[in-house]
């Protein structure tokens, strides 16, 4: 069973930090790797970023297919290009806010979302609506924190711990879903200082594709994500083609 | 990890399958039973059956959690006291309607529910809503063969493959969820029959919680399911105070 | 014209204020009694609560088909076992959430709730979307008293009314809903104090059944809330099947 | 107990229709009396004519203010003028849509309309969703009869009641709403011919109105209905200012 | 291209403001004018004014069609009448409260509406509902002057500003809509004071209307808003027959 | 007033007919060219093609900002990289999909949606959504034509209409939306076949533009929407960054 985690943005760290969150729970039948995108912005904090970062991703995930790979996490928290990384690949795709918000969903009434800048929140909450998970989403609360601040600011395990229990007295919630990848580290931390349950996507997604492949399960036959069909391309993405 | 497994119906027959069929993916590092309900109707197809089955599933919870006991599987797709249940387990309950939903909304725009008796479908439809999986559920459809005939009429396979196959072209699915805990021995024939990805709560449930267990996730701690407060009893449900 | 009117917890003295509300408005050609429920916990205030009434309040629905009664109020703000309820009863089953929403929808925008314990405020919720009334319900909220300190907390009245007054204020709504039978004595003193109309659902459920019976409407003939097949049953609750 | 049926046509005949059916239904204990608009058109087949009926319908209401009426019926099947009348009325003001449309609710999962023509199905499906009975509204089905010629064609009842019957089949409801107060006399003819519960909103109306009156409950007094604030009027409408 | 501005209230000083502010907008290549109605109340401030509006915007619609109008905007945010007038014109028909919506809705996540009184809110709550806005719509807030303060009252422009800056504040939202045709000559002013886009409805409205003329799309031609069947008609609204 | 349309896709002969529609609504007062994306796809089919054109469609706007264009049309029907294409420009931004369906919404109940491959169905629906005109989305409808293939199938005309008439009698809908760019020069031809309002969202998205700037209405300075945060870029998108 092999199960690729996809960090797309360009930031190597991130990926490491992502890759140890991952391996701690993938279990010893999986062999995970974590990749960077090869191509597109550093880190993902706008519409602009998330649309820039999917061809890094999808590269990855056809690259991914001429490997072997089986199962793919798509490391970011706006989910990006998922639709069109279930099309190119044989095995699941999730995201990481997929898996955070489902799995979030069977612990109570609701959740809270913690993000980074605010300016996420609107892509949270579109999420939300599009998993079905409108109904447990109680808030969306960002602690302004840049995305790779979270690796460089030395406060910044303590203003996402605060902005947590925060969000959980505001929303009356009974977990917290971490809005970025690169919180996965924080989880446990956070989980001991304000005694909810919290969630990491990346831990939640790797198991989640975990266990669509235990069930043998894989994306549906159904024209709408069936491969794409092939292309003439122009410009620099002519690779993308076939 | 211990996990356990309950059929809320009394037919033990009905029990060894599910626990074959969750024995099949929970992984060598889990331990897994199936127990059947001590008390309650031998099967669960109505609103009455499902209720009348609750004080028996709630009984087994509660042996459940002084055997030590780390999560539990509701194995009846009507999810019966879900809510409940979850008050009582200090680890994650999971129904199987619950889990075949969320996993099959990771393969596409919508499933299709299969399921024994009409009259049964609205109870899927309450519960769709209630997960927030609506949106996903494009049609639920009744075989209209009773739950214990799944086991002894000589053509149950083949009817319930044969629904699948039709709510598949009715709905235009992505996949199909099984709507019985009964057929869940039924999945992979079912799936190289028609073609599309097939899911059985039962096995979806058991990787949901073990998921959940691995993720180190428990319920909210969260007024709502906290412990029920201890109340006087009257009646031969008396033991179910404290 | 026969009603009766099921209290599915076991406290008599609350059967005897819930029977005085409903005979106020019950008309001269009704014949209408309150029972107690033979079997389970004092109060309801969880889910769990919850369950274990039902078979007590379903045993007095089936005693009820026997005598002869009409139409039936289930006394609980939770409308315990009402889809199984109407499964067993010709006539027509209405709970008091369920009569309490409806009601207050006809008298403007919208309503609040004003229930006992908070952990409460989720199953209020539900039913409000079960029936279709979440458009008109504004708000949810708790004084936190038990359901038997009504009866016995000499503040219980000042207590109810000041969060009545409260709700009112922050939901801007039209009406109040009280979240609890052992509140139908205090509706008129509450209505007086505050201003606003206040419905006790045990009075307008009694009506909503009155209504029904003389419009000669009773349950669908459909499918689902056809009398459930019988089954055989195991263990204490054997006299629940046929 | 003083209860006026009012019907927002100007056709005298139908008026009298309207008048026996809630007198059927009304108690000995009401004092229920039906008039007929004094301006607009025979029957309400359009926007236009419901928005037309407005006026005439509005000083009924200001008419029965003086007059000493409890509460009111609006009986046509638009609710024309639901939210001014209440504004008008000191006390309860229901139109036999929503009347008809929640009690259906009571009565299983789903019910269907039958209406006159076709053109006013829209109207049917906006009320139901301000209702919050779109959960419950399974479909609204024309039978391409006026209003007028319920009264007059010799075939109005067999169109009807087969209407009836294929909406039933059609949408697998539980009960059928008639869907004009012109069908009001037809109603137990037609339950009784296709066997599953019809309701007319006239009678429903009634019985909501007097259960209103009965509970004392009365518009609220927050602003969006309180009495509107008096206005300079120009044209012939002038005598509706004050 | 003729496009029509009916103020359905008969006060002649706002249909000039009104006028000024579609004019404005209309381009060299429309005849654009405003209309006062001929009867009914002065402002507009409750259901029953508008209600009573109604008959007087239709006349104008009537009278609009025999002069060879294309197009329509009903310059009163309650959108009065908007379904009847579609029945009434051949060409389109667009209310300022659904082109303010729409056009708010192109600029970002979500819009506060600003309006008159507070009893006013919940009109414009089923208003939003009505055209899909309300996912856009972040809150209603009133500055509780009256329609005809907006014009005498010194101060009002200050508390209208003022009223706007609080409901982007407390909504987090991207732009206002502007809650009452009073308010229209207002717009330019607010948004510099504010900062954010602000939207007048009558404008936004005649461009709207300008669009539909220019795409050469007219109403429907389908069953609902086909021309409203003659009526025999009885009393002061007589000429509204045939 | 400068608005460019931009064809996302990368076939010339597309962007010329784009023009034509556009500029046939545009009016004397507007300077609009139309701009063929430089790399991407030659059609866009499937989310991948989508996910593929955004890179393209972004260069198209950075290079008209430094222009001085005023506001943009993205002229793809799955509305690719809209909310990016909002951070980047200072002016609106419309897709056609986008002001298609809200034109259509003006119009009467509902529309039906007629668009190129089934595949492409889906993204339609989430568009609905996302806009608020999933109540008047009534179906999607595909007929399996290439988009290329518009241009040179010779049967794609008649094709198309009937597609567009057999979704009009199905739905009993009141309008049709084209659901791609390279139908715009249907759009006449299909409205003069079937008699029933079509509207085609290239000429639609350039009047809603051309109405934006009009009332000087720009993108809110809200957070969400401001312009995207500089990044540094790794790999062939590096012209992307800063």
């Amino acid at each position: 069973m092999r199960i690729r985690v996809i960090n797309p943005n360009t930031t190597r760290a991130m990926t490491a930090t992502i890759e140890r969150c991952a391996l701690a729970v993938a279990g010893p039948d999986t062999v995970l790797d974590a990749v960077t995108s090869e191509m597109g912005p550093a880190s993902i904090e706008s519409h602009y970023d998330e649309a820039m970062s999917v061809p890094g991703l999808l590269a990855a995930i056809r690259r991914g297919e001429t490997e072997g790979v089986d199962g793919y996490v798509i490391a970011c928290f706006g989910d990006p290009g998922l639709d069109a990384a279930r099309e190119l690949a044989a095995g699941p795709v999730i995201g990481i806010a997929e898996a955070a918000m489902h799995t979030a969903s069977h612990l109570g009434r609701g959740f809270s979302v913690v993000t980074t800048l605010g300016r996420t929140a609107g892509r949270a909450a579109d999420l939300a609506e599009r998993y079905g998970m409108q109904r447990f989403c109680l808030g969306i609360h960002a602690c302004e924190l840049p995305v790779l601040a979270l690796d460089t600011d030395p406060h910044a395990r303590k203003i996402v711990t605060e902005a947590c229990r925060a969000a959980v007295a505001a929303d009356g919630s009974d977990a917290v879903v971490l809005g970025c990848a690169g919180m996965a580290d924080l989880c446990a931390h956070i989980r001991d200082e304000i005694g909810v349950p919290v969630i990491d996507g990346v831990a939640a997604a790797t198991l989640t594709v975990r266990s669509l492949l235990t069930l043998g399960l894989r994306k549906s036959g159904r024209g709408e994500f069936a491969a794409p069909p092939p292309k003439t391309y122009t410009g620099p993405l002519a690779s993308f083609g076939s």
